[in-house]
């Protein structure tokens, strides 16, 4: 039996991404952003949702670039740590020790740390409400070369993401494989066909 | 050592989110989407990304209106269905026998079997490029009874949500928690009192 629980938003998965940006100053910061993801395949676009409060707001707007890094289950408080403070006030690379290193090909830093990053040129920018959606392009993807497979791909289970519930507040490791998508389903098209 | 491998867009994790509408027909129908979560809080509101091509995208377009059901790991074999046809060609809901309930305050289906459903009225479409995302406030989220825990909201261990990672094309189950969120950086903001 279904109950309705209101106007919330327990959409699982969550991504843990942190979205790397340069401060006026030009020094590197990064925010924690469970509200993005992928939003279009040709071009590769990925969209992130920010307050217009956030210091990371005003780093996308004027440079129109950012990063999306994503965290291994082991950093995961360093990622976290990105989500407690400020910008304006910390410098999260600082507290956390991790290595910001310059992007190739956008105005914004990467984490050197964290097994993937995308670099994103911002193509849209879309005002919703409490949150304003910054679309960015994907124009180049780095991952570390130990969390390839044999076919130059990055495998789930060497990157080992960070994955976030909404509203429950916790993170998570991925657990086991269960089903290869496109294929699982099929047998209910064989069925019909009979 | 971090290598360019390109344009694409490992963002993980993704949701296995399944999006319900009706036809033109009045038919209920269901698309596949792994492109989309949360993207506003107040209001609270979530977007999926849907190609052009789509029978899905005029649904949602005529009715503004479509619903964000999350499958639970025991029905991914049934989710994996919607997105390998087409409601043009398919009865969705016929071939995985799972149930097509009216939404209560929009003009789309939820689907009973699953164990969190989002009622979401199209407040924004935003071009892309072979995407369109649709942009919808969520009016009413309908969890089943026996997901909830003792403070009447969703648990993620009770949901037992699919897990989609890009690119490798699997479905993964959730692992074990590894952190609470706003908690576990807290150590480098404590040694940087020090």
């Amino acid at each position: 039996m279904k109950k309705d629980i209101g106007t919330v938003t327990p959409l699982y998965p969550a991504p843990d991404l942190i979205v790397g940006t340069y401060n006026e100053n030009g020094a590197p910061n990064g925010m924690a952003a469970a509200w993005g993801g992928v939003c279009c395949s040709e071009p590769p676009c990925v969209a992130v949702a920010v307050r217009k409060e956030r210091h990371t707001y005003g780093a996308i707007s004027r440079r129109e670039a950012f990063t999306v890094n994503i965290p291994s289950e082991d950093l995961v408080e360093q990622a976290d740590l990105f989500g407690l403070c400020s910008g304006a006030e910390h410098d999260k690379f600082a507290l956390t020790k991790l290595t910001a290193v310059k992007g190739t090909k956008v105005d914004a830093p990467t984490i050197e740390e964290f097994p993937i990053s995308m670099e994103c040129r911002l193509i849209k920018t879309v005002e919703i409400g409490s949150h304003v959606q910054f679309i960015g392009e994907v124009v180049a993807c780095w991952v570390d070369d130990d969390c390839l497979d044999e076919k130059g791909s990055p495998s789930p289970e060497k990157v080992r993401p960070v994955i976030f519930m909404p509203q429950s507040g916790r993170y998570y490791r991925m657990g086991s494989e269960i089903a290869r998508a496109y294929k699982a389903g099929r047998k209910f098209l064989e069925e019909e066909k009979r």
